[in-house]
């Protein structure tokens, strides 16, 4: 039940919950914060989009193998209104050797409140060039 | 009258507008499709997170100082509700040497209903390998 409360949390929740279901590798709790929409869309760094549950659910389950990835989500720049948010973040990720210094990933979460809560519906994450650069995390509403 | 009530028209029309504006370099028709909100961000392929209507308004400017890029959005997924569409299109870019063979870009581009229409608050654009694949365009609606 706690589960199930859980993800009918807001965007940020299902945010961090996402994050941290990337973190210890874990496939089921990740994709249960998509969308139950076959139009749902996943784009890895440097890779081929992802259409619909069954290739998006593949290729986290071929990069679990590896173990988690933590990424720790920061600079979060948001738009929204009633029933979306769109959140832009870069993705700080604790690599064994360190942090990246020659490029960082930015990523485009979309979160849609569908009748069973708010849902992923696009992760959209992309190699930026050099160091990520310190910026004062803003959040705003669409007015 | 005519371009205030274009403006008005469907997520789909701006996103026409928006890769039209782009094909003839026209930053005023352009920038006038995103939404009136600090937080908006535009990502080009493998470039820096820019966010704010200034820091786009100049990249965009930055651009069309060589002219317009002739960019034909297609294979759209889409994903919606009443105030919300989120597209991933693949872009089709028809450079003068002819179609890339080794990359191709794809861009999430997200349309919020605003009080003043339909409006960009994210446009994400990125590189992925290889030639784009032919696939059947579909639409979906969030149930």
């Amino acid at each position: 039940m706690a589960k199930a409360k859980k993800h009918i949390g807001s965007a940020n929740e299902i945010e961090a919950a996402f994050y941290e279901a990337i973190g210890r590798a874990d496939i089921d709790a990740m994709m249960a914060l998509w969308a139950d929409d076959d139009e749902i869309v996943c784009i890895h760094p440097g890779a081929l989009r992802l259409v619909g549950h069954a290739a998006i659910r593949q290729s986290w389950e071929a990069i679990f193998k590896g173990g988690g990835v933590p990424i720790h989500p920061v600079q979060l720049h948001a738009t929204h209104n009633m029933m979306t948010a769109v959140h832009s973040v870069a993705e700080e990720i604790h690599l064994p050797q360190g942090p990246q210094t020659d490029f960082h990933v930015v990523a485009t979460n979309v979160y849609l409140k569908t009748p069973a809560g708010w849902r992923i519906v696009a992760h959209h994450a992309s190699v930026a060039p050099g160091r990520l650069a310190a910026q004062q995390p803003v959040t705003g509403t669409l007015h």
